[in-house]
């Protein structure tokens, strides 16, 4: 039994490769392992609040101290950071939008990692006062983008922003094995993107299995 | 005569130093220059919404072919964009959160970078169908970080995805030379901190004095 929590950051519902495959995993999972809960945070159609001054004066502010309003102002990032708490694997289905996160799922991030609930902070600890709270979990990066090629080598080396950024702050969210399946080639609706597309469906394939025998032990 | 664009991104007004940069900036600015506009948009107190399902459809219908509805979900775009051609110098002022953009100003840019407003799409071109449509201005960077040390061979190179991103998407904002200016150690409150703001503050006189004089040639 695995709890999952399937969070998915397309605007678009139709359409939208990251939600296929992030579909074609959860559904293929629960075939696997009939017993864990999935609880899916659709961030793509109902972003969470961006952070605001008062939302930042809230988090910092102790726990015993805080007014009823400050408790309410956190109330949506208590329920999303116990989201994250209660799963065992997290899956972020995500487009690429403009070479990096769409700002939904930036806002979901900026909402989940906090002090005292999913990182703690201690300038004792010298030039890195940061430690991670959570650990343990498997984090699914399922993407999708319109250009291709930005691995290191290739021709868009360093503009792609997505999945670096998300594997910086992934430990804030507990990981500890990334895995992560790509589709591009999205806006040229071309051969290249039929084979991406068959090709990532059979990653994520692979990936089930490998995840089911215990057998996967990629490392964040 | 120098039309500026300056747009904030913290979520905070006191105590926020990419704001106290940009404010130092846009002051010695006019001090010098006394004709231009400034066009302040502050995305950190006032966010643009999050791009929808409906906003891209939108945005990808052809011009005579929208509808009221859609058009008035273009609104805002459109102000925004005018915003940024109207600017020969946009001033981007911001934090990093979680070690890229606020999603406020992911939300900016995600609402700015459209097609057959800010880039042209063509696959006749090839592998790379996007063309900017904006050019010649200069973009101004002012980054305030808790953390440190983000630059290639930095103790936290490849963590930093604030000012690489911004790089990435500046193209289509039109930029053709870039400056930066940096604040670090923010949540360590020391002297590297308190020499940091020194540093940064004389940089942007420095830079200041540069772009008054028409010397500075920093490449995008």
């Amino acid at each position: 039994m695995t709890n999952i929590l399937y969070v998915t950051a397309s605007a678009r519902k139709a359409g939208s490769l990251s939600r296929m495959l992030g579909d074609r995993f959860v559904t293929g999972w629960r075939t696997r392992d009939g017993q864990g809960d999935v609880t899916h945070r659709d961030v793509g159609t109902t972003p969470p609040p961006i952070i605001s001054e008062a939302w930042v004066a809230a988090a910092f502010t102790p726990r015993p101290d805080r007014t009823a309003a400050q408790r309410e102002m956190l109330a949506l990032s208590d329920e999303l950071i116990e989201e994250i708490r209660q799963a065992e694997m997290i899956v972020i289905a995500t487009p690429m939008y403009n070479y990096g996160m769409p700002a939904a799922l930036k806002a979901w991030v900026d909402q989940v990692v906090r002090i005292g609930e999913t990182f703690s902070f201690d300038l004792s600890r010298g030039d890195f006062p940061l430690e991670p709270i959570l650990s343990g979990k498997t984090l699914v990066l399922l993407t999708s983008s319109g250009e291709f090629d930005f691995a290191p080598g290739g021709m868009r080396e360093g503009m792609g922003h997505l999945v670096p950024h998300l594997k910086t702050v992934s430990k804030y969210l507990g990981a500890a094995r990334i895995h992560e399946v790509a589709i591009e080639y999205q806006e040229f609706k071309d051969a290249r993107h039929d084979r991406s597309i068959a090709a990532a469906q059979a990653q994520v394939d692979a990936l089930l299995a490998e995840l089911a025998e215990g057998r996967a032990t990629a490392l964040a």
